[in-house]
């Protein structure tokens, strides 16, 4: 009988890394009725199917009423394979124009299969040899570690400083690569409302970032699943690539938060110029393509339809089509923060950070949490989390939780944080446990 | 400005075979007025847009009905992000049950991004060292080979024979890549109606075949598009999978063809046990769910719905959802077969193969054929082909030319092979293009 020994299949598969993810699902499902803090879906009260008869209804007018398709040409568009790049390219373009004041040829936007084909297909063009690294700010979202490791590309950490990013380290870190001998390619971050952290970046701090990374000959890759829901919409500085003068910012988006998870659309933005022999050869867009015709072909047009309908309903705006979404995110990190402040103030010593949006907070606890805390939190107090150890490439042990607040609502997380509350207490007074 | 030379891109973005789906693409968007025997996309006359409305519906209130998921629920299904492995693996393993004898524990299946995704999971597996090669029946369809250039995986070429595939030629190239250091992981090979050849292996090869891997410990990845395909069901073999005793065969599947392309979904049975040191530790299918997470995360559940669907509505047999599509691919090869017999029987010597169902014939000509021999065709005479050295590793010239005639009717058919005959008496003619 044909049996493989995982020693015989890529080693990434043995890698902690790959498995977190399906670890923190197993230990949701275990505990199905416990409140869940760590599940990083958006809010799903107003999903309706009709919604996606009327997105594809919508999007299909489109063709033949704006494009000036024939109903057999739009039937076609639909059904058949697609091109390479994605059906939605320019609506996409006009989206980033409205909502990042992003602008770009729609030729340089490439629709994938959620921001992680996005990023994966990126990694894939950059590592062309063993030197070729990756550098990402720490903690970082694992979606990327796990990409990196299945290209058998190191990701090397630069640490996040008080405001997001520590810049000196950056410096740092690709000097002490290039001195090994190593190659850095890119930068990966999520500026706006990082995952897992909250954090998100000031004006002064990604303007800096963007000269640093010109003198250090470094691409910067910007994710940005997040950047529309600021709960002050005024206070939100431009995107990295909004700034990007000189083609620096690979730039990383996903419809799973605003369009709908279940479609699976993202896109990348790679306006970069690429030669061949000092001639001028198209784009790094141009290249992904490539790579993704021989890694999915293209992005399924059905489900392109449909976030293209979600689009064209509110003016290719995102932020219109999610008032209401923005305005439960808001309210629930405003839940979340007062709740924590009153249950957690006066005793000391958790802390927490204050983000300016997004979906995440960061809890400081003063025990070190792993799998196990995790475990028994959901056991015997009834919540779950994610313990901040998942977000670092060596999995080193933390003191720090993420707390997702997307998909609860003021009940929920007055019932969780109370949860919380006793599992903190209990685990403080366990000498086993502190450390 | 940030400037990318392709020399500082993976290599693969530099591999002729990386190229040749654009090239061809090319070629074609060139001269749209050109008879097309090039597109290897199925019958596209039935589809309506409505379709997509009722299949949606259908799983939706096969959710409900007869899962038992409430409204809530199934909508959840639906919109949120979902199980890697799919939503409708259940579905896949009663439809291969159905139409493909095949008996696999749904949890075997892996829903993917098309057949592509399918492919590219499987090799990444398995490329667990830079000693681990793959080896494919030439011709070969060029998803393969790129995905295995993505992931820096020698394919190795094996022979097609007479019948299909030469085994001897499988057991010497096995031998010498062992002998050369590497290590042979698996055999690609399309049984059923080949992609490029159309040509189908005998009941009597699959079986040696299936002996002859085991014996040299190589899995097979069996890739079936076309298989429901046949021009008369009868004398249709079984899968290597339906005969596959000991979990020797990777079964890649697809719904492009059945189900409908735009929605991109494949799927792969991966039942192989997996042992970490020496103790059981699932299936490859679940080592190919973690690859997944890290490539697209899941296949859009909504397109997973359409499919899912369809299935529904036919009882999960695509054999039956697609009656009218397999009359018009049986039409269409008798009336290729005929009009190229009244074209060219009595003039030799251009030859071709007679294929027992799915979408291509292949014709042999009297001279070397390559992308300007096709440029020629398709500007001169208007029709266009594709040069049979796409689909060789090496790109070695060739004399064939793949005909496909999936997306004809009789006209087409009729008006295409008129322009062939011309091309290739001008062709014939011409010292300087003849071979």
């Amino acid at each position: 009988m044909a049996e493989l020994s995982l020693a015989q299949l890529h080693p990434s598969l043995d890698d902690p890394v790959l498995l977190s993810m399906n670890l923190l699902n197993d230990i949701a499902s275990d505990h199905p009725q416990a409140v869940s803090f760590a599940a990083g879906r958006p809010y799903e009260e107003f999903f309706r199917v009709e919604q996606l008869h009327g997105y594809l209804d919508t999007f299909v007018t489109h063709l033949t009423e704006v494009v000036g398709l024939t109903d057999e040409e739009a039937r076609r568009t639909v059904f058949q394979y697609g091109r390479t790049k994605g059906i939605i390219h320019d609506l996409v373009a006009r989206y980033l124009e409205i909502d990042e004041g992003i602008t770009v040829d729609p030729d340089a936007v490439v629709v994938t299969v959620g921001s992680q084909e996005a990023m994966f297909l990126t990694l894939r063009s950059l590592r062309a040899s063993p030197q070729d690294v990756v550098l990402a700010v720490a903690p970082t979202y694992f979606g990327l570690t796990g990409a990196a490791r299945l290209l058998d590309m190191p990701v090397l950490d630069v640490g996040d400083g008080d405001g997001g990013l520590d810049l000196a380290d950056l410096g740092r870190q690709v000097a002490t690569a290039r001195a090994g001998g190593q190659r850095p390619r890119a930068l990966y971050l999520v500026p706006d409302f990082s995952n897992p952290t909250g954090t998100s970046l000031d004006l002064a701090t990604r303007i800096a970032l963007l000269d640093l990374a010109a003198d250090l000959d470094l691409l910067i890759i910007e994710d940005n699943p997040y950047g529309l829901f600021q709960a002050d919409p005024a206070t939100r500085p431009p995107t990295l690539k909004a700034l990007d003068t000189r083609h620096q910012v690979v730039h990383v988006g996903s419809f799973a938060k605003t369009g709908l998870p279940g479609a699976r659309v993202g896109f990348v933005v790679a306006d970069q110029p690429v030669t061949r022999d000092g001639r001028p050869a198209g784009t790094l867009a141009d290249q992904l393509s490539l790579i993704k015709s021989n890694v999915t072909l293209n992005t399924s047009p059905v489900a392109q339809a449909v976030i293209g309908g979600k689009l064209l309903r509110h003016g290719c705006s995102m932020v219109a089509a999610n008032k209401r979404e923005i305005e439960v995110y808001r309210a629930n990190l405003r839940h979340v923060l007062t709740g924590l402040t009153a249950r957690f103030a006066a005793t000391g010593p958790v802390t927490w950070n204050t983000p300016a949006g997004g979906f995440f907070v960061v809890l400081t606890v003063p025990f070190a949490v792993d799998d196990r805390s995790l475990r028994r939190s959901a056991r015997d107090h009834g919540v779950i989390w994610t313990p901040m150890h998942h977000f670092h490439t060596g999995m080193a042990s933390s003191h720090q939780i993420r707390l997702s607040f997307s998909l609860l609502d003021d009940a929920s997380i007055d019932e969780g944080l109370d949860r919380l509350t006793a599992f903190v207490t209990a685990e403080a007074k366990t000498p086993g446990h502190s450390a």
